[in-house]
Protein backbone atom coordinates (compact mmCIF):
# COMPACT_ATOMS: atom_id res chain seq x y z
CA UNK A 1 0.00 0.00 0.00
CA UNK A 2 1.33 3.33 -0.90
CA UNK A 3 2.25 6.15 1.79
CA UNK A 4 -0.21 8.17 2.86
CA UNK A 5 0.24 12.23 3.48
CA UNK A 6 -2.68 14.11 4.79
CA UNK A 7 -2.71 17.88 4.86
CA UNK A 8 -5.16 18.77 7.68
CA UNK A 9 -5.84 22.33 8.54
CA UNK A 10 -7.96 25.45 7.57
CA UNK A 11 -8.03 27.34 4.10
CA UNK A 12 -4.65 27.90 3.65
CA UNK A 13 -4.65 23.68 3.38
CA UNK A 14 -7.80 23.63 1.72
CA UNK A 15 -6.32 25.94 -1.26
CA UNK A 16 -2.95 24.83 -1.04
CA UNK A 17 -3.80 22.45 -4.76
CA UNK A 18 -4.50 26.00 -6.40
CA UNK A 19 -1.62 27.00 -8.58
CA UNK A 20 1.85 27.52 -7.09
CA UNK A 21 0.04 25.48 -3.68
CA UNK A 22 2.40 24.10 -1.59
CA UNK A 23 0.25 20.71 -1.27
CA UNK A 24 0.29 20.37 -4.85
CA UNK A 25 4.10 21.13 -4.99
CA UNK A 26 4.00 18.59 -1.90
CA UNK A 27 1.95 15.87 -4.15
CA UNK A 28 4.97 16.59 -7.08
CA UNK A 29 7.57 15.47 -4.48
CA UNK A 30 6.19 12.24 -3.65
CA UNK A 31 4.55 11.78 -6.82
CA UNK A 32 5.68 7.90 -7.63
CA UNK A 33 5.99 7.00 -3.71
CA UNK A 34 3.19 8.65 -1.55
CA UNK A 35 0.15 10.23 -1.52
CA UNK A 36 -0.95 13.79 -0.71
CA UNK A 37 -4.47 13.96 0.48
CA UNK A 38 -5.88 17.93 1.15
CA UNK A 39 -8.23 18.22 4.11
CA UNK A 40 -8.68 21.25 4.25
CA UNK A 41 -11.43 22.90 6.09
CA UNK A 42 -12.07 26.96 4.80
CA UNK A 43 -13.38 28.82 7.87
CA UNK A 44 -12.53 25.86 10.40
CA UNK A 45 -10.72 26.42 13.90
CA UNK A 46 -9.58 23.52 16.10
CA UNK A 47 -13.07 23.53 18.20
CA UNK A 48 -14.68 22.53 14.82
CA UNK A 49 -11.68 20.27 13.70
CA UNK A 50 -12.07 17.83 16.49
CA UNK A 51 -15.40 16.89 15.19
CA UNK A 52 -13.87 15.62 12.08
CA UNK A 53 -11.42 14.10 13.90
CA UNK A 54 -12.48 10.32 13.88
CA UNK A 55 -14.08 10.65 10.71
CA UNK A 56 -11.03 11.93 8.75
CA UNK A 57 -8.58 9.47 10.29
CA UNK A 58 -10.59 6.74 12.05
CA UNK A 59 -9.66 4.37 14.87
CA UNK A 60 -8.24 0.71 12.93
CA UNK A 61 -8.23 1.73 10.01
CA UNK A 62 -5.71 0.28 7.08
CA UNK A 63 -4.77 3.77 5.96
CA UNK A 64 -1.04 3.64 5.59
CA UNK A 65 -0.98 6.77 7.12
CA UNK A 66 3.22 8.26 7.16
CA UNK A 67 2.89 11.29 8.08
CA UNK A 68 -0.08 14.59 8.59
CA UNK A 69 0.39 18.45 8.72
CA UNK A 70 -1.60 20.00 11.48
CA UNK A 71 -2.05 24.03 10.65
CA UNK A 72 -4.37 26.05 12.38
CA UNK A 73 -5.12 28.68 14.39
CA UNK A 74 -6.09 31.29 11.85
CA UNK A 75 -9.64 31.00 12.61
CA UNK A 76 -9.10 30.61 16.63
CA UNK A 77 -7.43 33.53 16.68
CA UNK A 78 -10.15 35.83 15.47
CA UNK A 79 -10.76 38.49 17.56
CA UNK A 80 -13.99 38.64 20.04
CA UNK A 81 -16.12 41.39 19.09
CA UNK A 82 -14.59 41.30 15.35
CA UNK A 83 -16.55 40.13 12.13
CA UNK A 84 -14.90 36.63 12.94
CA UNK A 85 -16.02 36.29 16.64
CA UNK A 86 -18.54 32.93 15.44
CA UNK A 87 -14.72 31.62 14.71
CA UNK A 88 -13.03 32.68 17.84
CA UNK A 89 -11.51 29.69 20.19
CA UNK A 90 -9.89 30.86 23.40
CA UNK A 91 -5.80 30.04 23.12
CA UNK A 92 -5.70 27.64 26.30
CA UNK A 93 -8.66 25.69 24.37
CA UNK A 94 -6.80 26.09 20.95
CA UNK A 95 -3.94 24.43 22.36
CA UNK A 96 -6.20 21.43 24.51
CA UNK A 97 -7.24 21.13 21.43
CA UNK A 98 -4.29 20.62 18.91
CA UNK A 99 -2.90 18.05 21.95
CA UNK A 100 -6.40 16.36 21.22
CA UNK A 101 -5.90 16.11 17.38
CA UNK A 102 -2.05 15.09 17.79
CA UNK A 103 -2.97 12.25 20.80
CA UNK A 104 -5.79 10.83 18.63
CA UNK A 105 -3.33 10.99 15.35
CA UNK A 106 -0.83 9.16 17.44
CA UNK A 107 -3.24 6.84 19.03
CA UNK A 108 -4.34 5.53 15.66
CA UNK A 109 -0.99 5.54 13.79
CA UNK A 110 1.66 5.49 16.08
CA UNK A 111 4.33 5.38 13.76
CA UNK A 112 2.68 8.64 11.80
CA UNK A 113 5.40 11.84 11.61
CA UNK A 114 2.88 14.60 13.20
CA UNK A 115 3.95 18.22 12.20
CA UNK A 116 2.13 21.15 13.85
CA UNK A 117 2.48 24.73 11.54
CA UNK A 118 1.30 27.79 13.21
CA UNK A 119 -0.78 30.52 11.46
CA UNK A 120 1.22 32.64 9.05
CA UNK A 121 1.24 36.46 10.10
CA UNK A 122 -1.71 39.09 10.04
CA UNK A 123 -1.17 42.01 7.75
CA UNK A 124 -3.51 44.38 9.17
CA UNK A 125 -4.13 46.63 6.47
CA UNK A 126 -4.31 44.25 4.31
CA UNK A 127 -7.14 42.66 5.84
CA UNK A 128 -8.84 46.05 6.09
CA UNK A 129 -8.22 46.59 1.98
CA UNK A 130 -9.55 43.26 1.26
CA UNK A 131 -12.75 44.22 3.32
CA UNK A 132 -12.74 47.62 2.11
CA UNK A 133 -13.03 45.49 -1.72
CA UNK A 134 -15.63 43.16 -1.46
CA UNK A 135 -17.75 45.75 1.25
CA UNK A 136 -16.79 49.11 -0.18
CA UNK A 137 -18.11 51.96 3.02
CA UNK A 138 -19.63 49.16 4.74
CA UNK A 139 -16.90 47.30 5.41
CA UNK A 140 -15.62 47.18 8.86
CA UNK A 141 -13.31 49.67 9.98
CA UNK A 142 -11.87 47.22 12.93
CA UNK A 143 -9.54 45.02 12.31
CA UNK A 144 -11.04 41.04 12.86
CA UNK A 145 -7.55 39.52 13.44
CA UNK A 146 -4.25 41.12 14.42
CA UNK A 147 -0.68 39.94 13.81
CA UNK A 148 -0.21 40.05 17.89
CA UNK A 149 -2.96 38.40 18.87
CA UNK A 150 -1.67 35.45 16.49
CA UNK A 151 1.17 35.59 18.04
CA UNK A 152 -0.03 34.03 21.21
CA UNK A 153 -1.52 31.56 18.65
CA UNK A 154 1.43 30.41 17.19
CA UNK A 155 3.41 31.03 20.54
CA UNK A 156 1.55 27.74 22.11
CA UNK A 157 1.50 25.60 19.13
CA UNK A 158 5.34 25.68 19.15
CA UNK A 159 5.58 25.32 22.89
CA UNK A 160 2.73 22.62 22.67
CA UNK A 161 5.26 20.82 19.72
CA UNK A 162 7.94 21.24 22.38
CA UNK A 163 6.00 19.56 25.00
CA UNK A 164 5.32 16.85 22.87
CA UNK A 165 8.20 16.46 20.94
CA UNK A 166 7.20 17.06 17.93
CA UNK A 167 8.65 19.38 14.95
CA UNK A 168 6.95 22.02 14.27
CA UNK A 169 7.30 25.63 11.75
CA UNK A 170 6.48 28.90 13.32
CA UNK A 171 5.28 30.35 10.25
CA UNK A 172 4.27 33.65 12.20
CA UNK A 173 8.23 34.09 12.61
CA UNK A 174 9.41 32.81 9.72
CA UNK A 175 7.43 35.13 7.15
CA UNK A 176 8.02 38.14 9.31
CA UNK A 177 12.46 37.53 8.68
CA UNK A 178 12.03 38.90 4.80
CA UNK A 179 10.98 42.84 4.13
CA UNK A 180 7.81 43.35 2.87
CA UNK A 181 6.33 39.92 4.24
CA UNK A 182 2.75 41.73 4.20
CA UNK A 183 2.64 41.94 0.19
CA UNK A 184 5.10 39.51 -0.58
CA UNK A 185 3.93 36.46 1.39
CA UNK A 186 0.20 37.35 1.75
CA UNK A 187 -2.85 38.41 -0.84
CA UNK A 188 -5.50 39.89 1.31
CA UNK A 189 -3.46 40.07 5.14
CA UNK A 190 -3.79 36.46 5.66
CA UNK A 191 -4.19 33.94 3.07
CA UNK A 192 -0.57 33.12 0.97
CA UNK A 193 0.40 34.10 -2.40
CA UNK A 194 2.63 32.20 -4.60
CA UNK A 195 5.52 33.09 -2.93
CA UNK A 196 3.74 32.18 0.82
CA UNK A 197 2.99 29.31 -0.53
CA UNK A 198 6.62 28.53 -1.28
CA UNK A 199 8.14 29.37 1.73
CA UNK A 200 5.12 26.86 3.16
CA UNK A 201 6.42 23.87 1.04
CA UNK A 202 9.98 24.86 1.37
CA UNK A 203 9.99 24.58 5.33
CA UNK A 204 7.34 21.34 5.34
CA UNK A 205 9.99 19.78 2.96
CA UNK A 206 12.63 20.47 5.56
CA UNK A 207 10.47 19.22 8.26
CA UNK A 208 10.25 16.34 6.58
CA UNK A 209 13.16 15.37 5.23
CA UNK A 210 15.03 15.98 8.92
CA UNK A 211 12.50 13.45 10.16
CA UNK A 212 13.63 10.77 7.26
CA UNK A 213 10.79 11.89 4.98
CA UNK A 214 13.02 12.67 2.03
CA UNK A 215 11.48 12.32 -1.24
CA UNK A 216 14.79 12.02 -3.15
CA UNK A 217 15.85 9.36 -0.48
CA UNK A 218 12.44 7.48 -1.01
CA UNK A 219 12.36 4.60 -3.96
CA UNK A 220 10.15 4.49 -6.96
CA UNK A 221 7.22 2.40 -7.07
CA UNK A 222 8.14 1.00 -10.44
CA UNK A 223 11.17 0.80 -12.47
CA UNK A 224 12.29 4.39 -13.82
CA UNK A 225 11.45 4.65 -17.93
CA UNK A 226 15.07 3.76 -18.78
CA UNK A 227 15.95 0.83 -16.83
CA UNK A 228 13.29 -0.77 -19.10
CA UNK A 229 15.34 -2.76 -21.63
CA UNK A 230 12.80 -2.25 -25.18
CA UNK A 231 13.08 -5.61 -26.09
CA UNK A 232 13.14 -7.53 -23.13
CA UNK A 233 10.63 -5.30 -21.05
CA UNK A 234 9.55 -8.43 -18.52
CA UNK A 235 12.76 -8.50 -17.09
CA UNK A 236 12.29 -4.89 -15.59
CA UNK A 237 9.51 -5.77 -14.03
CA UNK A 238 9.95 -9.57 -13.49
CA UNK A 239 12.17 -8.60 -10.86
CA UNK A 240 10.18 -5.69 -8.98
CA UNK A 241 6.60 -7.90 -9.51
CA UNK A 242 6.57 -11.38 -9.42
CA UNK A 243 2.93 -11.24 -9.47
CA UNK A 244 2.86 -9.65 -12.77
CA UNK B 1 -15.41 6.37 2.43
CA UNK B 2 -14.16 9.33 0.34
CA UNK B 3 -14.11 8.84 -3.55
CA UNK B 4 -10.87 8.20 -5.86
CA UNK B 5 -10.12 9.37 -9.35
CA UNK B 6 -6.82 8.27 -10.67
CA UNK B 7 -4.83 9.55 -13.39
CA UNK B 8 -2.96 6.80 -15.18
CA UNK B 9 -0.57 7.96 -17.70
CA UNK B 10 2.63 9.05 -18.66
CA UNK B 11 4.89 12.20 -18.22
CA UNK B 12 2.01 13.92 -18.92
CA UNK B 13 0.21 13.01 -16.12
CA UNK B 14 3.34 12.30 -13.77
CA UNK B 15 4.09 16.22 -14.39
CA UNK B 16 0.44 17.03 -13.71
CA UNK B 17 0.97 18.63 -10.16
CA UNK B 18 3.78 21.12 -10.84
CA UNK B 19 2.68 24.33 -10.50
CA UNK B 20 -0.61 25.03 -12.92
CA UNK B 21 -0.67 21.55 -13.58
CA UNK B 22 -4.11 19.92 -14.85
CA UNK B 23 -3.85 17.41 -12.28
CA UNK B 24 -3.59 19.62 -8.92
CA UNK B 25 -6.46 21.71 -10.36
CA UNK B 26 -8.88 18.71 -10.58
CA UNK B 27 -7.60 17.87 -7.19
CA UNK B 28 -8.55 21.76 -6.45
CA UNK B 29 -11.87 20.89 -8.03
CA UNK B 30 -12.65 18.10 -5.77
CA UNK B 31 -11.13 19.29 -2.41
CA UNK B 32 -13.72 18.06 0.33
CA UNK B 33 -15.49 15.51 -2.16
CA UNK B 34 -12.87 13.12 -4.03
CA UNK B 35 -9.21 12.56 -3.88
CA UNK B 36 -7.38 12.95 -7.04
CA UNK B 37 -4.25 10.64 -6.95
CA UNK B 38 -1.40 10.45 -9.54
CA UNK B 39 0.03 7.66 -11.23
CA UNK B 40 1.93 8.94 -13.80
CA UNK B 41 4.94 7.10 -15.20
CA UNK B 42 7.39 9.52 -17.51
CA UNK B 43 8.50 7.75 -20.93
CA UNK B 44 6.14 4.50 -20.15
CA UNK B 45 4.20 3.27 -23.22
CA UNK B 46 0.88 1.44 -23.03
CA UNK B 47 2.87 -2.19 -23.13
CA UNK B 48 4.62 -1.22 -19.74
CA UNK B 49 1.77 0.26 -18.15
CA UNK B 50 0.06 -3.04 -18.53
CA UNK B 51 2.85 -4.29 -15.85
CA UNK B 52 1.71 -1.78 -13.21
CA UNK B 53 -1.86 -2.34 -14.04
CA UNK B 54 -2.93 -5.45 -11.15
CA UNK B 55 -0.44 -3.64 -8.95
CA UNK B 56 -2.20 -0.11 -9.57
CA UNK B 57 -5.56 -1.31 -9.93
CA UNK B 58 -5.34 -4.46 -7.90
CA UNK B 59 -8.57 -6.85 -7.98
CA UNK B 60 -10.82 -6.77 -5.36
CA UNK B 61 -9.66 -3.97 -3.89
CA UNK B 62 -11.96 -1.85 -1.74
CA UNK B 63 -10.73 1.24 -3.20
CA UNK B 64 -13.77 3.84 -3.82
CA UNK B 65 -12.97 4.52 -7.53
CA UNK B 66 -14.99 6.65 -9.39
CA UNK B 67 -13.36 8.16 -12.23
CA UNK B 68 -9.81 7.16 -14.21
CA UNK B 69 -7.95 8.95 -16.94
CA UNK B 70 -5.73 6.91 -19.18
CA UNK B 71 -3.30 8.98 -21.36
CA UNK B 72 -1.01 7.17 -22.86
CA UNK B 73 0.51 7.53 -26.55
CA UNK B 74 3.04 10.06 -26.51
CA UNK B 75 5.81 7.74 -26.16
CA UNK B 76 4.10 4.84 -27.76
CA UNK B 77 4.17 6.64 -30.69
CA UNK B 78 8.26 7.43 -30.99
CA UNK B 79 9.56 6.62 -34.18
CA UNK B 80 11.03 2.94 -35.15
CA UNK B 81 15.21 4.33 -36.03
CA UNK B 82 15.10 7.65 -33.62
CA UNK B 83 16.09 8.39 -29.86
CA UNK B 84 12.56 7.04 -28.58
CA UNK B 85 12.93 3.54 -30.78
CA UNK B 86 12.82 1.87 -27.58
CA UNK B 87 9.43 2.81 -26.35
CA UNK B 88 7.75 3.02 -29.68
CA UNK B 89 4.85 0.33 -29.95
CA UNK B 90 2.99 -0.38 -32.58
CA UNK B 91 -0.79 1.16 -33.09
CA UNK B 92 -2.43 -2.07 -33.06
CA UNK B 93 -0.67 -3.10 -30.13
CA UNK B 94 -1.31 0.30 -28.54
CA UNK B 95 -5.08 0.23 -29.51
CA UNK B 96 -5.01 -3.56 -27.89
CA UNK B 97 -2.98 -2.35 -24.71
CA UNK B 98 -5.36 0.75 -24.12
CA UNK B 99 -8.34 -1.61 -24.41
CA UNK B 100 -6.98 -4.06 -21.82
CA UNK B 101 -6.38 -1.43 -19.59
CA UNK B 102 -9.86 -0.28 -20.03
CA UNK B 103 -11.33 -4.09 -19.19
CA UNK B 104 -9.44 -4.03 -16.38
CA UNK B 105 -10.56 -1.35 -14.82
CA UNK B 106 -14.34 -2.56 -15.46
CA UNK B 107 -13.66 -5.83 -14.09
CA UNK B 108 -12.15 -4.46 -10.99
CA UNK B 109 -14.33 -1.36 -10.54
CA UNK B 110 -17.59 -1.92 -12.66
CA UNK B 111 -19.11 1.62 -11.94
CA UNK B 112 -15.52 3.53 -12.87
CA UNK B 113 -15.98 6.59 -15.29
CA UNK B 114 -13.11 5.41 -17.59
CA UNK B 115 -11.52 8.78 -20.23
CA UNK B 116 -9.43 8.09 -22.68
CA UNK B 117 -7.02 10.96 -23.57
CA UNK B 118 -5.25 11.10 -26.99
CA UNK B 119 -1.50 12.14 -26.82
CA UNK B 120 -1.17 15.78 -27.17
CA UNK B 121 0.19 17.00 -31.30
CA UNK B 122 4.03 17.31 -31.40
CA UNK B 123 5.79 20.60 -32.14
CA UNK B 124 8.92 18.74 -34.20
CA UNK B 125 10.64 22.00 -34.56
CA UNK B 126 10.25 22.54 -31.00
CA UNK B 127 11.74 18.89 -29.95
CA UNK B 128 14.68 19.53 -31.79
CA UNK B 129 15.10 23.01 -30.50
CA UNK B 130 15.02 20.75 -27.31
CA UNK B 131 17.58 18.28 -28.22
CA UNK B 132 19.86 21.10 -29.23
CA UNK B 133 19.45 22.78 -26.33
CA UNK B 134 20.65 19.90 -23.92
CA UNK B 135 22.99 18.42 -26.43
CA UNK B 136 24.04 20.92 -28.64
CA UNK B 137 25.77 19.83 -32.01
CA UNK B 138 25.96 16.82 -30.81
CA UNK B 139 21.83 16.63 -31.21
CA UNK B 140 20.16 14.43 -32.84
CA UNK B 141 18.63 16.31 -36.39
CA UNK B 142 16.34 13.89 -37.22
CA UNK B 143 12.71 14.06 -35.30
CA UNK B 144 11.92 11.12 -32.96
CA UNK B 145 8.52 11.93 -32.87
CA UNK B 146 6.66 13.14 -35.54
CA UNK B 147 3.30 15.11 -35.43
CA UNK B 148 1.21 12.82 -38.36
CA UNK B 149 2.57 9.56 -36.68
CA UNK B 150 0.86 10.85 -33.31
CA UNK B 151 -2.49 11.75 -35.10
CA UNK B 152 -2.71 8.16 -36.09
CA UNK B 153 -2.42 7.05 -32.20
CA UNK B 154 -4.69 9.77 -31.79
CA UNK B 155 -7.04 8.70 -34.28
CA UNK B 156 -7.38 4.64 -32.84
CA UNK B 157 -7.10 5.98 -29.06
CA UNK B 158 -10.90 7.56 -30.08
CA UNK B 159 -11.71 5.15 -32.55
CA UNK B 160 -11.35 2.51 -29.12
CA UNK B 161 -13.28 4.95 -26.91
CA UNK B 162 -16.00 4.70 -29.34
CA UNK B 163 -15.77 1.04 -29.81
CA UNK B 164 -16.02 0.73 -26.07
CA UNK B 165 -18.98 3.45 -25.80
CA UNK B 166 -16.48 5.87 -23.51
CA UNK B 167 -15.98 9.27 -23.30
CA UNK B 168 -12.43 10.48 -24.81
CA UNK B 169 -10.62 13.98 -25.17
CA UNK B 170 -8.59 14.21 -28.80
CA UNK B 171 -6.48 16.96 -27.27
CA UNK B 172 -4.49 16.08 -30.54
CA UNK B 173 -6.94 17.31 -32.09
CA UNK B 174 -8.15 20.36 -29.89
CA UNK B 175 -5.30 22.07 -29.17
CA UNK B 176 -4.46 22.03 -32.97
CA UNK B 177 -7.56 24.78 -33.36
CA UNK B 178 -5.73 27.59 -31.40
CA UNK B 179 -3.30 29.61 -33.51
CA UNK B 180 0.40 29.39 -32.02
CA UNK B 181 -0.49 26.10 -30.34
CA UNK B 182 3.44 25.01 -30.95
CA UNK B 183 4.65 27.52 -28.36
CA UNK B 184 1.31 27.94 -26.39
CA UNK B 185 0.76 24.74 -25.41
CA UNK B 186 4.19 22.73 -25.69
CA UNK B 187 6.82 23.66 -23.78
CA UNK B 188 10.00 21.47 -25.21
CA UNK B 189 7.42 20.30 -28.55
CA UNK B 190 5.19 18.00 -26.33
CA UNK B 191 5.65 18.67 -22.62
CA UNK B 192 2.50 21.12 -21.69
CA UNK B 193 2.69 24.82 -20.59
CA UNK B 194 0.82 26.46 -18.22
CA UNK B 195 -1.41 27.07 -21.14
CA UNK B 196 -1.41 23.51 -22.22
CA UNK B 197 -2.49 22.29 -19.02
CA UNK B 198 -5.36 24.57 -18.72
CA UNK B 199 -6.89 22.75 -21.83
CA UNK B 200 -6.37 19.53 -20.31
CA UNK B 201 -8.28 20.68 -17.33
CA UNK B 202 -10.88 22.64 -18.82
CA UNK B 203 -12.03 19.13 -21.06
CA UNK B 204 -11.11 16.72 -18.21
CA UNK B 205 -13.79 18.63 -16.42
CA UNK B 206 -16.01 18.94 -19.55
CA UNK B 207 -16.19 15.05 -19.78
CA UNK B 208 -16.78 14.36 -16.15
CA UNK B 209 -19.70 17.27 -15.58
CA UNK B 210 -21.27 15.40 -18.62
CA UNK B 211 -20.87 11.70 -17.49
CA UNK B 212 -22.70 13.36 -14.05
CA UNK B 213 -19.18 13.92 -12.04
CA UNK B 214 -19.50 17.25 -11.66
CA UNK B 215 -17.59 19.00 -8.45
CA UNK B 216 -19.70 21.48 -7.66
CA UNK B 217 -22.79 19.16 -7.80
CA UNK B 218 -21.09 16.76 -5.23
CA UNK B 219 -21.89 17.36 -1.49
CA UNK B 220 -19.43 18.73 0.83
CA UNK B 221 -17.86 16.10 2.98
CA UNK B 222 -18.90 18.24 6.56
CA UNK B 223 -20.66 21.37 6.74
CA UNK B 224 -19.36 24.46 5.36
CA UNK B 225 -18.02 26.96 8.30
CA UNK B 226 -20.65 29.41 7.48
CA UNK B 227 -23.28 27.04 8.91
CA UNK B 228 -22.10 26.16 12.15
CA UNK B 229 -23.30 28.38 15.14
CA UNK B 230 -20.62 29.17 17.12
CA UNK B 231 -22.43 29.38 19.96
CA UNK B 232 -24.15 25.59 19.57
CA UNK B 233 -21.45 24.16 16.79
CA UNK B 234 -22.29 20.38 18.09
CA UNK B 235 -25.95 20.72 16.26
CA UNK B 236 -24.34 21.19 12.59
CA UNK B 237 -21.81 18.23 12.96
CA UNK B 238 -24.66 16.13 15.11
CA UNK B 239 -26.84 16.23 12.59
CA UNK B 240 -24.01 14.80 9.57
CA UNK B 241 -21.84 12.44 11.58
CA UNK B 242 -24.19 10.50 14.39
CA UNK B 243 -20.88 9.01 15.73
CA UNK B 244 -19.23 12.58 16.54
Amino acid sequence: MRPQIVLFGDSITEQSFRSGGWGAALADNYSRKADVLVRGYGGYNTRWALFLLHHIFPMGSAMPLVAATIFFGANDAALLGGTGERQHVPVEEYKENLRRIVQHLKNSSPTVLVVLITPPPIDEHGRLEYARSLYGDKATKFPERTNEMTAVYAKQCVELAKELGLPSINLWSKMQETEGWQKKFLSDGLHLTADGNAVVHEEVVKVFNEAGLSAPKMPYDFPHHSAIDGKNSEKAFHNLCPGA
